[in-house]
């Protein structure tokens, strides 16, 4: 189909229609109205239609719907009024053109391979032109090796083997998604010396032990494999070969083989099913407890020549674009602010759930506004509207576009707001905590529809009830359920990595949100298999994609409220408790580990692990690994301290904005606007300098999970004691510069 | 074979000869001369010999075989030198005539049946005589219903189910093994009107979760089913017909339709085998969380009529013997003071692990202590050893003797040692804290055999290495690692029931230990199966039985000091301390009980279980069962303060003991002998007065696990409040009288 025809299609299917200027409305006259014409125009049925067509066909990077659903969605940003455009980066993208896969002892089993359809699914049988499993960044190979099965390959599953004298190297790994990034699997197991990674989705994470298997329920069957990057994001993400820099097509690039965040191992993704077939042979010790997880048969270490692999990757290495389409819709009063938007349209291969459930959201969103543009009103300030393409390889659209205009957004950008898919149940939100407020503020305003409270009341009453049900150790669940109880705001998570906002957040300081619903439905049941399908989505996922009209009007609020009004409205208070929380933390981290270091070495000298040992599974001491030592965080609770008092000055400040003089108060906004950046350290994180951001890193060792005060607290967890010292200062140093900031904002507000 | 026979071929095999005045050597001079002396005679080959014989046949109460190792056991303790007799009762004990277990929709499969025999085990080709699985005391009938999963059947499992709208009425349930005794699950079915009762041995408990399956390793395989009582010993244990008083032939019987602990429901044990293939069919919510185990399947709760199974029972009802096996020693200078030391004979089928190993010990016990009288050696204390027949329907040989002479043992039993089976690993031990410190020192000079350290220092290593590993929360774990570190005694557990120790313990006040050795080797995979077999013993729970030996080193020195010297080695202040933190945990217990039903009212008034609730899986919330109220436990407070100060005092006067005049001595001797029986309040507990003791009781609602101030904490968790009061005043009487009597053993002391 050609792109006209296509968009004459995608018209004809929403029942679009060019503006008109009998059907216009008067524009809103204040902002509770203008929300309310915003809602108004987000439209679940045009969600469905959206999400229909684009996950018609494989939507990878450099497949052909990729490029199709990007140009689609150009079109109709422009139809709706937007002053839209692609911008196209050349990027490293490794295809697979084989995979193998087989078991070659104690018998010859042939494993691996493409999903079979699922009879209720027609996407699952219409598989032209979709990629077999597979993870992209693995260095390819051919290798015949025994299998270790490695739980899941973290740095303590390692300490497990090697207690029991168990080594990798040579042997091909086998193991399961979660308990890290799984990016973090093949790179442990190569520093490890293994040969090969095969990763699994275990059924206790995302299979029978959370929902009944597809198609009976939403939950990973047997078949399912989890495709996905196995970038080293914990150095760079986006292009391996332009690592700060955009992706254009002059630009200077490394080669394959100088681009550090590829890896040297070859690497596939496997069904449980097939990872079954491997486990029930393999022999050496058993596992019981935390390191088993839920196939119906006894797990075992592995590592004897008795289960042998064949695996072997071959790709395709050629660059490939990714097509991001931006839109601006130019702000009246403050054009050179930015409000910037973003959710990414490529998937594994239909992407039905991730990324286009956001995907459609941000479009009804985009529709809506473009729409109230119509009736005559324009926000304050210039609402930029991004569908990025390549995030699922490694944020790639985002980055390689943040690169490319750096200074631009340092100048402009006040705040990105993204999503990266959607759910139902209940509202998730992570960010930057100056925003907390402001967050909980759009989710007091949004309606869920299941329970016909606000979407925050319904997260507060979750947060309660599963409270009571279990129990809650965890000092982030107790903050929750205390702010809960209270009533008041719901505590934010801290952002790691895993979507497109790390480039903005971590490299440039802007501050960020991401939101999405979820808890209901189909868990992650679907997550990068061919089974993430329309099917799946409006049967498990979201049915009617009625939460997907909610995460537009929660986003639109976002938007809405950031892009009108003197200022966004971060509240500072906010941020300075919740880094004091950070530096309690990290001081209780190293006392802890410092404790757990000296009994480590009591217990060995005393011999209590030789004298518990079992002769069932023998297992030597742990490796001393040194005694931590006393760290001096003075620098750092003094900041902390500071910035509370300067956080609470700045916050009365602000609150009197508009009795200032109107010259005073653009001084003051002036000095706010940017505060953000100054957490930024331009020599970045110890070993990844990429990651600029001293409160805000994804850990080296979590790979999605956020570190907080990541500098002090991985230096302190990786015994990087001398680093530990040196970001204590510098963090400190960022505090204070924040806090100088806020108390030249606050002066200003009694100087006037 | 004859019975003279057998003792023929038994004393031929084990090498037993009469005595002979040439190899007697001279009695040993002084205590450690006389253990190292019985040490010398204890043999694991003895052991494996014996154990052998008595599980080549299946041994259940009634089966020829039973009465045969009765017998045998009779010729070898009269061989040894003791004076033995057989003391027979006639009880209740039911045997299967008939078991049918069928799916009948959504197809028809045959279920249930003998377990199949297992090549590597010669045993289980051998079941000539076995029954087939059951559970003692289920109620006969010929049900054919629907089926509801109800995870392990306990009180929280009917809340899931009730927050769910799901009723088992005149449906069958599906139980899992664990997280409460055996017998609470038909009984709760019942009582929530079910019409059958099918309990499963799910793998995620004590099969390829724990250990790789039978035969590869000692867990359960797919076929094996734990059999076992379920008659309701929470009210009385022992035969059904003569609660309180011995089942000899002309003792006064109910009829079994008003014998109270007998089920009124059908109920068969199965395997998980089984298990699944009516599970995989099951419709209704899915389970996902604590209540699912670890079949390779996604769990539902059932109750539709989709699955209905067909469950029949017929029962032989007619009384059987049982033998109990009494063998004397007459001590020397306190004839009327008794060590009564037992273990069990019958099994559920062979019988080897459960209770044979513990069983072989006690005869090597037996054998030495005899040995040592042929020296000339005489204890002060009469020592009675036991082999009890009909534990395993319900600690029924133990009961009937104990209620048969309880006159004669409130008088003269100064302490009860009990064993129930063995493995290998550390050492476990529970009883009566004022013997904490008794096992303690036994525990400091008997070695493991494995690590060269004392059994006690091994154990420390263990809890130290455990909580390294892992992470420590409970109380008990947290005191248990305090003492491991400082290298102090090591925490006793509380004695529940379970084991042949009950009667003793818990209706006459006579003080307790139990102990054996476990953590390695087979785990639970063969008990109460036809694969508690001698391979499996031998091959997996304690090869060469070289644990045996240990068990018998460390319980006959507890015999041996508590058989010699001027007292059983008590300490007051181990009880009192220990009687100190349970008033703390009871208090604790109501006013986290207050909180939560506070907050439960808190949460519905609020609809924040409404609001919680997922379409997937939609819940009500819990019902209100009212505020728990202040609870005036001051006279339980006031009564442990002065314990503690009583007890130190009096431990410090029998520090003295040596240095006072003869008859003071006596009197303090004859204050202290039967103090623990102080603790028995004749009314008995709540609706159970069978069970008298205030401290130490079986739980209700745990069946195995103890309560402890059982009158108070019961009557709060079960929301008898008025109980609470009134067991506050009686459990603080009982501590009353127990501190006046050891201030009058220490004012004796002082007035000398």
């Amino acid at each position: 189909m050609t792109l006209t025809a296509r968009l004459l299609a995608a018209g004809a299917l929403l029942g679009l229609s060019a503006p008109n200027a009998a059907q216009t409305p008067a524009a809103p006259s204040d902002a509770k109205a203008i929300e309310q014409a915003f809602d108004a125009r987000i439209s679940s049925a045009d969600q469905l239609g959206w999400l229909k067509d684009m996950s018609s066909a494989p939507n990878h990077v450099g497949s052909p719907h990729d490029r199709a659903n990007a140009e689609m969605q150009l079109a109709l940003f422009k139809q709706w009024g937007w002053d839209a455009h692609i911008e196209t980066f050349q990027v490293l993208y490794p295809t697979p053109i084989a995979t193998t896969l087989e078991l070659v002892a104690p018998e010859r089993v042939a494993l691996g391979g493409q999903e079979p359809a699922v009879p209720e699914d027609p996407s699952s049988a219409n598989l032209q032109g979709a990629l077999p499993p597979y993870v992209a960044y693995q260095g390819d190979g051919d290798v015949t090796a025994p299998v270790v099965y490695v739980n899941y390959g973290m740095p303590e599953d390692y300490e497990a083997l090697a207690a029991r004298g168990i080594s990798v190297k040579g042997r091909i790994v086998l193991a399961r998604y979660g308990g890290g990034w799984r990016g973090l699997k093949p790179k442990l197991a190569q520093e490890h010396g293994a040969a090969g990674c095969l990763i699994y989705s275990d059924p206790a994470d995302d299979g029978y032990g959370e929902r009944d298997p597809y198609p009976r329920g939403g939950g990973r069957p047997s078949t399912g494999v989890q495709r996905g990057s196995v970038q080293d994001m914990t150095q760079y993400p986006g292009d391996p070969l332009t690592p700060g820099i955009g992706a254009t097509a002059g630009a200077k690039r490394l080669t394959r083989a100088t681009a550090p965040t590829i890896l040297k191992i070859p690497a596939l993704p496997i069904s449980y099913g097939d990872a079954a077939r491997i486990m029930a042979r393999l022999e050496g010790p058993m596992i019981a407890g935390r390191a088993r997880g839920g196939l119906g048969l006894a797990y075992h270490w592995g590592g004897t020549d008795a289960v042998k692999v064949h695996l072997a990757v071959k790709s395709d290495w050629s660059l490939k674009p990714v097509y991001d389409v931006i839109a601006v819709m130019p702000g009246r009063t403050r054009p050179d602010e930015w409000v910037v938007r973003g959710n990414h349209h490529d998937g594994w291969v239909f992407g039905a759930s991730d990324p286009l459930t956001g995907q459609v959201a941000l479009m009804s969103e985009a529709k809506a506004l473009g729409a109230l543009a119509q009736t005559g009103w324009r926000p304050d300030r210039t609402i930029v509207y991004a569908s990025w393409d390549g995030e699922e390889p490694g944020l790639i659209g985002s980055t390689e576009w943040v690169e490319a205009h750096a200074d631009e957004l340092a100048a402009k950008a006040v705040v990105y707001i993204n999503t990266d898919g959607n759910g139902r149940g209940f509202l998730g939100a992570e960010g930057s905590h100056s925003l907390q407020h402001f967050v909980n503020g759009a989710a007091r305003d949004v309606i869920d529809p299941q329970t016909s409270v606000s979407v925050l009341d319904r997260l507060r009453a979750n947060v309660r009830a599963g409270a009571y049900a279990g129990s809650t150790r965890r000092e982030g669940e107790a903050l929750a359920l205390d702010a809960a109880k209270a009533g008041g705001d719901m505590p934010i998570g801290a952002l790691g990595s895993g979507s497109d906002y790390s480039a903005f957040l971590q490299h440039l300081g802007i501050p960020a949100i991401d939101i999405g619903f979820g808890g209901e439905g189909g868990g992650g049941g679907s997550y990068h298999s061919v089974y993430d399908s329309f099917y799946h989505v409006t049967k498990f996922d979201d049915p009617g994609l009625v939460y997907g009209a909610v995460l537009s009007k929660m986003v639109g609020r976002l938007v809405l409220r950031a892009a009108d009004g003197p200022r966004v409205p971060a509240r500072y208070g906010d941020f300075a408790t919740t880094v004091a929380r950070y530096v309690g933390e990290v001081k209780t981290l190293a006392a802890g580990q410092r404790e757990k270091d000296r009994t480590l070495r009591d217990l060995t000298r005393d011999g209590a692990f030789r004298l518990a040992s079992s002769p069932d599974d023998p297992t030597v001491a742990p490796a001393d690994k040194g005694i931590t030592p006393q760290i001096d965080m003075l620098a750092l609770d003094d900041a902390a301290d500071r910035l509370v008092r300067s956080a609470h000055a700045a916050d009365a400040a602000v609150d009197r904005l508009a009795t200032l003089p109107v010259a005073t108060q653009a001084r003051m906004l002036a000095l706010l606007r940017d505060i953000d950046q100054l957490l930024i350290d331009r020599a970045g994180l110890p070993g990844r300098p990429w990651f600029r951001n001293l409160i805000y890193a994804p850990g080296t060792l979590t790979g999605y999970g956020a570190k907080t005060l990541p500098g002090v607290r991985e230096a302190i967890e990786q015994r990087r004691f001398a680093d530990a010292t040196t970001y204590v200062a510098r963090t400190a140093a960022v505090l204070n510069a924040y806090a100088d900031r806020l108390d030249a904002a606050a002066a200003l507000a009694k100087t006037r």
